[in-house]
């Protein structure tokens, strides 16, 4: 039997949003035709966007939908900086981002761009005064709402409010964040500027179970961004494509449906979580939760297991059915050390040492059993300290 | 009932098509997770990829999964563009291409890109002489392998064999052409020098049943092509995301599909469509085929009304409960006058007097019989000849 402790790389896909999946794929029609097929599509994605922008907190215009959480921040960060006044080169970026961000960053600074980069502290988050002090000037800025790895929350609330005081644009990416945490693109806006503070969330569907491949980017009316898909006038020509409409109603059905059980889900979880945090701190005493304790995503637990390899933890885990990560998914093919875990200040050795079990909606105490039945030997075995103890 | 006459708009989804992707979508894992469920999910992936490497007539790492046809275009270009050598900054381009690379091209012009624009013959298809002519020095140059409005096939074989000759890396845009004519990679790619010759080729799945939301970029082993989705090492690295297991399966599939039943679909859909034609020239006398009579695409009939506004007449069929188009969906949002018409050498005028029937898989002979039963009365009431023949 499987134990699923990854639900922070993917989510299983929700009954609900199978059956809306199912329901809008028997539309046939491109929802850019004008015939009746074609308006039958459009009505249930344009119905679609607004059920979206309702559980997001903004309008529906604002909801440009995209293929996941990916596209959604490459079109924010290329497309704010494609957008950007003259004479702006600095992009602010904190030092523990998602490598969709990282990378994306990379790809600009090759372009002209100047990096701001912002410490984030031992906990994973970020620094908003040195985030403050970093944004005078820029042509954009860029932050977790939560960290994707160590689980850490940042205060989205004060990086919106920072960047709106300094008129900087704001991407918050919001993937690791969505269906966890309470999000509204209008309260975390304000009042600011045309174009400044926070003008663009990114969200994935397959983090709520929705399925791969349909995400969105919120976007202000009023923001500076060009598209980087072309091709058509849809979606305020942010992002053109045939538009995904079985996709759209299905990551509409999974947002209703994760921000309803939210409250009850968030508790529930964080007692499990707990319950495995401290199951396994017991069993293992060389272990150490990383991040911030209280003030983390309640499915995640974050752990470094020192001397002993992630890859190894992870291998021994999936032997005995338990699915975990050393870290985002993204990179998880490749056996790097976390950037996250050393710009939280550790070395490249704990870097290396790390296991992110994630909690999620189809998670039960059979589940934390598991882990907690072979942690410990695994921890023996995939450390040094186990082979000196059994040489 | 409905008559849907807009399969080159988009297409039902199959229902085999529909079933691998309900069966993917209960493998719960990230395909880049190293843990079991991960792996069942990339094994799946890659399954998914050498059964579409097996029908484009490529190798499965020449298959880029994207978004759709719209990303697939614009990776291959603006990829293309940015990894060109230096001292170059011409792009070969027909008249008659897709919106997705129009705008494309549109936006590298911006970029610093000069156009080598290549007349189309009266019937669309791309001149082989002139397209051959612009190629030296070019830094790429692209293709449509079959006009999406007027269905004009062109002679892919020689454009790819041309720009081999020069040293020129090619793009060809088979999204229409997919599922309606043979299509090898590795066939039209010959013995092209690295990098040059065909080196990218766009499909989307939804134009052969497969679900909207799911493409693919050919790409040669060799082609000097770059990203433009930043974050991961996922598919070369040319296309960061989690990757839609459950969309490439459903694509595989209707791939599969696609190609074992094309030769007998294709002379179903020639004999319905010779009837379509010959039926609407005969009630309409005014009207005129577009294209190529016999070098066009199976279920393709695109026809001028002259002196009827198509979107009316689009409007008058509608009502009568059938679809067809005025010419590319992306753009049927806005009544605009075709540019592929007026490429062809029309008026302004008819460019707005034209409309599109696509038949397909799921046509049938009542498709046509509902259209010869409406088309005349709908052209009398759209076209000025039949307001002076009432008044």
């Amino acid at each position: 039997m499987q134990h699923y402790l990854d639900h922070a790389a993917t989510t299983p896909l929700r009954p609900e949003a199978r059956e809306a999946w199912l329901t809008a794929s028997e539309i046939v029609g491109n929802a850019s035709s004008t015939h009746g097929a074609g308006q039958d599509a459009r009505r249930l994605l344009e119905e679609s966007r607004e059920r979206a922008a309702a559980v997001l907190g903004c309008d529906p215009i604002e909801v440009v939908f995209t293929s996941g959480g990916t596209e959604s921040i490459n079109l924010a960060l290329q497309g704010l900086w494609s957008a950007r006044p003259q004479g702006t080169d600095a992009i602010v970026m904190p030092d523990a981002e998602h490598h969709a961000t990282m990378d994306t960053v990379a790809a600009l600074i090759e372009a002209g761009a100047v990096l701001r980069a912002v410490p984030v502290a031992r906990t994973a988050a970020i620094d908003v005064d040195a985030f403050a002090a970093s944004l005078p000037g820029a042509a954009l800025a860029t932050a977790l709402v939560a960290n994707n790895e160590a689980g850490t929350v940042n205060d989205a609330a004060s990086l919106a409010r920072v960047a709106a005081g300094a008129r900087v644009p704001l991407h918050l990416d919001a993937v690791s964040a969505l269906g966890h945490l309470p999000l509204s693109f209008r309260a975390l806006r304000g009042e600011a500027a045309t174009g400044s503070g926070l003008v663009a969330l990114s969200v994935a569907g397959h983090k709520i179970g929705a399925p791969v491949g349909i995400g969105a980017l919120v976007t202000a009316r009023t923001a500076r961004l060009t598209g980087i898909l072309r091709g058509g006038a849809q979606q305020r020509g942010l992002r053109a494509g045939t538009q995904d409409v079985a996709g759209a109603a299905a990551f509409a059905t999974a947002l209703e449906l994760a921000e309803a059980e939210r409250a009850t889900e968030s508790s529930r979880l964080v007692t499990m979580r707990d319950r495995l945090v401290d199951g396994i701190l017991s069993r293992v005493p060389a272990a150490e939760l990383l991040g911030d304790r209280a003030n983390r995503l309640p499915g995640n637990a974050h752990l470094l297991f020192p001397d002993a390899v992630g890859e190894s933890l992870l291998f021994l885990l999936d032997m005995a059915g338990i699915a975990a990560s050393t870290g985002s998914a993204c990179q998880a093919g490749v056996a790097e050390p976390s950037h996250v875990v050393m710009a939280m200040g550790r070395s490249e050795q704990d870097a290396r040492s790390v296991l992110r079990f994630s909690l999620g909606r189809t998670s039960t105490d059979a589940d934390v059993d598991a882990v907690l039945d072979a942690i410990a030997e695994a921890y023996v075995r995939a450390s040094g300290s186990g082979s000196a103890s059994r040489s």
